[in-house]
């Protein structure tokens, strides 16, 4: 699809007040175009319900381009060139005007190239709108070719299992699974992307890549933000649903899948969907044993106070959800049989860094007296973006002693080239129809299904086990205590943060 | 043994007005003197023909260690506490004289310690001295307390089979093999060193070390300089003897050697003789085809010109003597079965480097659309000290499009320690009777074995298929036919070089 013909495109975002409007949508879009990504027709619907100047609206995004793009301030020209295709269309979700409204502009688009465009409605909108919009975009025929209109889903898609399916369902019956774009933008971020390069493009690690060789793998996710403005939406929602349902499990997913048969979207989706099947499901005293939650009182990030969780705004003084996940998980299938996947992630902690540890086993015969530190792979993903290999090696010296050293290699050292944001690869993507990136029906809800039984117990029980930690720390010190026997505790998530004394 | 009872150390250098003295033997005895590694009351009587003023004598061994230790120029107070160790003595290796009073000094040493000493001899003479001193050491009994006493004897050892048997066998008869110390200084480079670490004390490369995983081997020994003033020497001997018998042969057998039961001198080297008894003999007409000989004519290096090898001091005008060899070698074992290493070396390259590279096959099933390079592991024992693993890695970009990068370990950076001298290591492992990086008797014979075929084939087509190649260049371009199919040039051999533009 990325070869083929290529259409004009019409963008319509709806929710385009909102922060990933700002920060995300338009500078991703911005930067697609200033690359020449885009195609040479494209316009961009800006929808939302307030009423606001078109000037004022438009200076807001230049803004947001300025703040957070990561090509920094935008040149003149070429912003009064991607300006001129955008336009703020004022209208109530709710109301059927809105999309007559849209739809007029569509056609007249359509009309005005002689030809179709590729449609894609994204809805950058809180949860309860989806529906809504969806119904609207059905009603009105706006979006019902299926080779050329597409919606885009931001997470979070569902609360739960039963809300997942039923999205899903009202959604499958209104678009083609193929025009349903459900985002991770986990997954279209540089260092993720390329764990698939690295695993199945290097026909060195593949051999060692199961039970026989790996002792145990390690997924960390840590935020060093607290909940911010957010503490509305994420006091009903919590660090499971929030962060382990969807990226660290798409983590797991990319670390533990078989090597599909082809580079092909279906193909990749089917093998990833296969691992969360197989995640071993737990019970209640199961569940207390190897999933263990926190949630952050105040402390100290950086030298600036952090306040308690129970104390940010829109949280209640006595909510029992959970800032901080760590979780031991198994992958019940014929290569990862018996190695564990710990999977961690909080919201205060000491720094923000994402880190996929690979940890070998040990030799099984060993001819060096020293203390010897099996292998590790470290797969940066943010921050930095790093993969290393920690191997033992001799001392230079007159004695045969060991330490572990490592093999580096890093973006930063070894291109040129600029790293893209996750939303510039997925919007692309969107547009030329590739959905290997995008998160299927049958994958949300496998996704689900692993998380079911871990937010069913915390809800029957729900302040048991609910340990506190302080800001700026790395979580309780439960968290540990899952690990063993495969480590005394988590690697350690930035040796550049290390340095700078974190 | 390198944790037993301390003896003082008495070391005779025969040959103490050579160049290895002066640029090797001493700086190293110094640095290891500095270093605390010596014992607390050591000798060392420096023997050899000439008549020189002491002071004299010491003076340009100090000048040696200022030009030639990793340490640079020597502490004035160092370097006398030292010095007062030294004692010249003048004498003819063939006269008995000369050994009597060697006795003299060596019994009154351990005398006045009121204990043995260790007793060490090292041949830093021409070879034609090794038979000479060694009767006379054993004549008068100097060297006959096989845990004590030792010699150290620097190559060639012996310039053919027959010749190095029948010196093993007159050192046999005259001093226990434990005794015999036959340096290879390669294997005394630390990072030489470092490659039996890196291979058995990292279990993710052992399962992978295999005709399975590897497509083939390469090993280069790259020297800048030419024959300079051992041409005539080296024009009876060529690079078949004067580096594959010894240095490459060894470098070898350590990527090839089986993983020993314990890491102890005698296990380690009956696996490395093991090796050398696997690789397959050629006829004739083989050898013609997978040993490839050159010898350099004038040309540029560095931008200084360098005549032709005929033209070098003390060489024949119409000498036939390689300067160049790359051969393609067999180890006829369950391990290697039809895996190709090919050993390469040559004078007058364009630069000094000495290079591993083991050669990963290539995938047996691969779903990315772009030419995959197979992993490659590089390690670098000269100049540079590192160890790297070539692997294909996605482009930061909007694209799935691999590249191989590399992960990179270098000593620069992960070591403060300083690198040791490959002489002070082996040094000190003769003190502490540690043999583990030299040369028993049946290794240097196996050796031998190995090239016998090709120095014969040689040595009856003298003038055949001698290709000449231009100083300053990658050696003849026939080197390169040998690698067909597995490929198309050698590697390169050092991406520093390459940047500076070489």
């Amino acid at each position: 699809m990325k070869n083929g013909k290529v259409y004009p495109a019409a963008i319509t975002i709806f929710g385009a007040k909102g922060d990933l409007t700002k920060r995300k949508l338009i500078p991703a879009l911005y930067n697609l175009f200033t690359d020449n990504h885009l195609p040479p027709v494209f316009t961009i619907y800006c929808v939302d319900y307030l009423e606001v100047d078109e000037v004022a609206f438009k200076d807001d995004l230049l803004a947001g381009i300025n703040e957070f793009s990561r090509n920094g301030i935008a040149d003149e020209k070429k912003w009064n060139d991607f300006a001129a295709r955008l336009s703020y269309i004022q209208g109530d979700f709710l109301k059927a005007d809105t999309y007559l409204c849209l739809k007029g502009k569509l056609d007249a688009f359509e009309k005005q190239n002689k030809q179709n465009s590729t449609r894609i409605f994204y809805f950058a909108t809180a949860p309860r709108f989806i529906e809504i919009i969806a119904e609207a975009l059905y009603q009105q025929n706006l979006c019902n070719r299926d080779g050329l209109d597409r919606i885009v889903v931001e997470k979070p898609f569902g609360t739960d299992l039963t809300s997942a399916k039923k999205l899903n369902r009202f959604l499958g019956k209104r678009f083609a699974e193929k025009q349903i774009y459900r985002i991770d933008h986990y997954l279209g971020k540089e260092a993720v992307q390329n764990i698939m390069a690295f695993r199945f493009a290097n026909y060195v690690f593949e051999p060692l890549w199961n039970k026989k060789f790996i002792d145990h793998v390690q997924i960390s996710v840590a935020e060093q933000v607290g909940v911010g403005k957010r503490g509305g939406y994420y006091d009903s929602s919590g660090a499971l649903r929030d962060m382990i349902q969807n990226h660290l499990m798409q983590l797991l997913c990319i670390i533990a899948m078989e090597c599909p048969k082809e580079y092909e979207s279906e193909l990749i989706r089917d093998a990833k969907t296969r691992v969360l099947k197989s995640i071993r499901t737990y019970s209640t005293p199961q569940i207390f044993k190897n999933v263990i939650r926190g949630q952050y009182t105040a402390g100290n990030i950086d030298d600036a106070p952090r306040q308690a969780y129970r104390k940010e705004d829109h949280v209640l003084s006595s909510s029992d959800t959970e800032t901080f996940v760590a979780a031991k998980l198994f992958v019940d299938n014929e290569r990862w049989q018996g190695v564990p996947f710990f999977l961690r992630t909080g919201k205060s902690m000491p720094i923000q860094s994402s880190i996929i540890v690979v940890q070998f086993k040990d030799s099984p015969h060993k001819i060096f007296k020293d203390d010897i530190v099996p292998n590790r792979l470290i797969i940066s993903i943010q921050p930095e973006l790093e993969i290393s290999l920690l191997f033992e090696s001799k001392i230079p010296g007159l004695q045969m002693k060991l330490k572990p050293v490592e093999m580096d290699f890093t973006y930063q050292e070894s291109y040129t080239e600029t790293i893209p944001e996750a939303y510039e690869a997925l919007l692309l993507d969107v547009l030329h129809g590739d959905a290997t990136l995008f998160m299927r029906a049958d994958q949300v809800e496998a996704a689900w299904k692993v998380v079911m039984p871990i937010v069913d117990a915390w809800k029957k029980y729900p302040a048991k086990e609910l340990h506190l930690y302080k800001a700026g720390t790395w979580g309780p010190t439960a968290s540990n205590a899952i690990l063993k026997p495969y480590a005394k505790e988590w690697f350690r998530l930035s040796s550049r943060a290390e340095i700078k004394g974190k």
